[in-house]
């Protein structure tokens, strides 16, 4: 079944000034390391992961599950588990080139944030669906639909005047969703703290590529 | 270098209104596969995708380009390409799950918008990055950055009240990277047409899943 579709029209001029304000909403985000433990209402985290499900999806298949980690306890073990693995990516597993690359990022295997921030956000992929009579459902491009997704949770959390890391925890997926209990055809893609900056937050000094680095008119 | 890094704060009143108007300014959108030939300026263009270019990515490596097509000729070509494979994918290559799949959307080979859409937007993610000596860069998690990336200029594309459709050109990337002189590193992942959607437009009557189906709180 299909329905008519229609949008409200701006004027050319109001579309200029919307496009140029999110634009300048959004190139305020930066990814913060440091976090506040003051919270905020789970209504705006409800808002924030709605706005992800609004996501479009390979065929509809919507293959995203988003875990939502409030509970002090669950924030201790998540730490735990990636603090481990994080120290053997950094002093063995993943080499000196990888250690360099991040360098300019300043990281290590320390992230108290994990468990200062108010809350985690653990997202998975659904890498396949199970039917009602227990049948594989293909999940057609789920990790891009899953990722898009995340892209508009983070404009989500930017327009609620909140800061997250858009992180990936790198080795620790199987032990992360045996904590979460959660089943088998679901993989940990990535993990958002989400929450206030800490009152002496810092960040990088990066700088974003101007426009014509990366977009070619033709 | 690390520089002091502060937000704008909001009441937990006005947050809580601002996520809830995003969240519904971004349930409004709906991938359209019928559009007007009719115009924007550039301009918008130009801030949608430079929203695009404010994403986190791995080690802040960007690994996106974004190629946009105003021009008729190109669009041809690309509808034809596309259409090519399409027609291959529907009715042999991909095999009947995969055509049963898509039949509630109703999706066949037939692309006319990639003609009548105002703009074609191509992205690419750059699998690997090229250093001035010519040695090869690690672009960690590159298709995740990149599809990140597309979810802001997804909401972007709302904001600015214009439509897109979310696509895949299955089995068309190496073709249509050679006909937009992109170089080897660049891998197609997405199409995505720009513009207003016709007047008599319609959109399959899809549900999306509630928050219950896809979060849990712990
Ligand atoms: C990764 C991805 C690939 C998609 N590929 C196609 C495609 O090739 N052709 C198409 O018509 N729609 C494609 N879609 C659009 C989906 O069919 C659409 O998002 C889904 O049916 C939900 O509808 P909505 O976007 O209106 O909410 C794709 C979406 C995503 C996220
Ligand atoms: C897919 C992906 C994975 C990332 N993984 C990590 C991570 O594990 N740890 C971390 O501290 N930052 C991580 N980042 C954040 C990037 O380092 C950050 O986005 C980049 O340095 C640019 O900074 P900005 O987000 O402030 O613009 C990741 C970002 C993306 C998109």
């Amino acid at each position: 079944e299909h329905i008519p579709f229609t949008i409200e029209r701006l004027s050319k001029a109001e579309m200029t000034r919307r496009s140029q304000e999110f634009y300048q909403e959004m190139n305020k985000r930066r990814s913060v390391r440091f976090f506040s433990d003051e919270p905020f209402p789970q209504e705006v985290m409800d808002n924030i992961i709605r706005t992800g499900g609004t996501s479009p999806s390979g065929a509809h298949t919507q293959p995203w599950t988003y875990v939502v980690v409030k509970s002090p306890e669950i924030k201790k073990e998540i730490r735990e588990i990636i603090e481990e693995e994080e120290e053997v990516n950094y002093r063995r597993r993943m080499g000196d080139k990888w250690v360099q690359d991040l360098a300019c990022i300043g990281t290590d295997w320390n992230k108290p944030y994990l468990e200062i921030a108010p809350y985690l956000v653990i997202v998975l992929k659904q890498s396949y669906g199970i039917a009602p009579d227990g049948s594989r459902l293909v999940h057609y491009y789920n990790e891009i639909s899953t990722s898009i997704s995340v892209g508009l949770v983070l404009a989500a959390i930017q327009e609620a005047g909140l800061v997250t890391l858009t992180s990936t925890p790198l080795n620790a997926g199987p032990r992360l969703r045996k904590l979460l209990n959660r089943p088998i055809n679901e993989k940990v893609m990535l993990l958002l703290p989400v929450g206030y900056p800490a009152p002496d937050a810092t960040v990088p000094a990066l700088k974003r590529k101007p426009l014509e680095e990366f977009m070619t008119a033709i």
